[in-house]
């Protein structure tokens, strides 16, 4: 096996994202399905920001959300994802380097404009998600460079990538070389209406062995089996997953493995101010715990930490260090 | 009198602010001073932010986020300002709108892009300011719309107006032509150091009744009559000035007239995030009151709980609608 430089690394939409909070009214009045994420075209996405309150500006994107919580954690990190050599485009390299992350992808010199995500928070915290991909649409497999794959612990993928034309080839180029490395591969089903474009195409990823560590919410996986029943759908995921995550809110998180399903309890909160990151914060202190060879156990409990902080301010990305907050915890770190 | 169209008209630097939080250790190693506002121009600001750790971005500008406080209180609300036609600069500009505000200023086609302001937050809470005033600079007389002076109660003026080369006479123009409407001017002193650089002119401001309403800090009295002793400037301001608010973080702020001193007690709080814009927010609940005809003492408490609201998160806009919180609290709004 070659030298592990990352613990890991996330591949995945390169997306800014652009949030203000909104009543309930604002979404029926916009035709938006709350807690979704949809994708969007420019023209929408021009009329939905002058529509919008006042909003802040904060690098995010799912997978880059995940791979930043990953160094907050002191792992090491790479992202690859594609912006576009324009203001926003400075604004995600800036920020995801800030963060200690390697990012080795080269902008796009011309094309659309970096991708930007549009997401209101409604007062009970739940955000709904307006994506444009801009951008993010030209990754693709030359992007994807195997000595960086092959020197990570854990590569990890986001379902989202299924959208864009091309990154459904560099996702699976990626898979191909971590696991010729002997490495692990991880995918998140991201949001349930992208399992429910492309619940074929995931059930093969998961079934067929491509991917070895499944994150999801409880949506999602309902979607992935067309199910209302959680206990049935995670029954099935028990089936054909060698190991799974299901993140469901307070309710905790159940780690599903053939040797039989665990719950492991959510991390208490003060206030939940915006849900922007949860998943993708949970995903990074499972991965770190995983890359640092702890028990699936003390993993969720990393992860669960790493939502707890995320969800109590607005923006995807943790505002303090997750390290001390896991050494404040009792937590490996 | 002609009608009233605006409780308060704000004229002040457009700036975009990008924040980030640091140690004491990274100020110290930038040679930059705790608390201060500094001005810098393009080469230190791509210094800064290539230094600095990831960031959010949400427009800013003193007098800006006052003005957006006056609207989130149920006021009617505009803004004069100088953006450049750029990405940041529309973003200024929809999130000024977005707010309720009025923003007649048209974007300059070329020269300087818009200004920003690297703003530092250490574990204390305190923010440091590092701002490139780009197409600030452009803000001139001509930009001073008579007719929108005249139909606002109160014309608000930022003290950083004296650093760009034209932007004093804007300001001298707005408050003869508020005068001429039997109007009130108020102006913030806006920083120490601002204060130490235009310390003649503004007691000559204040001396002169060109302003009817100071606000200021601790700092900034102490800096304007050059005394270390808080009770000497506040009696110094007392002489000069018809109307003062002294700001003194959580001991509260002290309205000083020719009648007498009386301090008002700050708001409490549970933990305090990011003083950027706390003045500001405390000078929008203040003339929000004024404007409205409450009491001196009331309307120092409508600037406590803004002030307060605005210090428990990131950034210089209130997250909340500050009329909401002021009926709450059983103020005025």
């Amino acid at each position: 096996m070659a030298t592990t430089r990352f613990d890991v690394l996330g591949i995945g939409n390169a997306i800014v994202d652009i949030i203000g909070r909104a009543r309930e009214d604002f979404l029926l009045r916009h035709g938006m399905q709350k807690g979704a994420m949809v994708l969007i075209d420019e023209a929408r996405a021009r009329s939905i920001y002058a529509a919008m309150g006042p909003a802040i500006e904060i690098s995010g994107g799912s997978a880059a959300n995940t791979i930043v919580g990953v160094a907050s954690f002191g792992g090491s990190a790479a992202f690859i994802g594609k912006v576009r050599d324009d203001e926003l485009g400075r604004t995600f390299g800036h920020d995801i380097r800030a963060a200690g992350v390697a990012f080795p992808t080269s902008p796009a010199g011309g094309g659309a404009s970096t991708g930007r995500s549009y997401i209101l928070v409604t007062p009970d915290g739940e955000r709904t998600m307006n994506t444009y991909l801009g951008a993010a649409q030209e990754l693709g497999p030359d992007d994807i460079d195997a000595e960086t794959v092959a020197a990570s612990a854990i590569t990890y993928l986001e379902g989202y990538l299924w959208d864009p034309k091309n990154a459904k080839d560099a996702f699976l180029k990626a898979a191909a070389v971590a696991h010729e490395a002997e490495r692990l591969v991880a995918l998140t089903l991201s949001d349930a209406f992208c399992v429910d474009r492309w619940r074929e195409e995931f059930l093969q990823l998961i079934r067929g062995g491509i991917v070895d560590v499944t994150f999801a919410n409880e949506s999602e996986i309902k979607s992935l089996y067309q199910t209302a029943d959680f206990d049935t759908a995670v029954a099935a995921l028990r089936r054909d997953a060698a190991l799974a995550v299901v993140t469901r809110s307070e309710q905790g998180c159940w780690i599903v493995s053939r040797d039989g399903t665990r719950r492991v309890a959510a991390f208490p909160i003060e206030r939940l101010v915006d849900a922007t990151g949860a998943g993708d914060l949970f995903a990074a202190g499972f991965l770190f715990g995983l890359a640092r060879g702890v028990d699936l156990a003390t993993a969720a409990r990393l992860g669960a930490l790493a939502a707890a902080e995320v969800i109590q301010h607005l923006g995807a990305r943790p505002e303090t260090s997750l390290e001390a907050l896991a050494q404040q915890n009792g937590l490996p770190a």
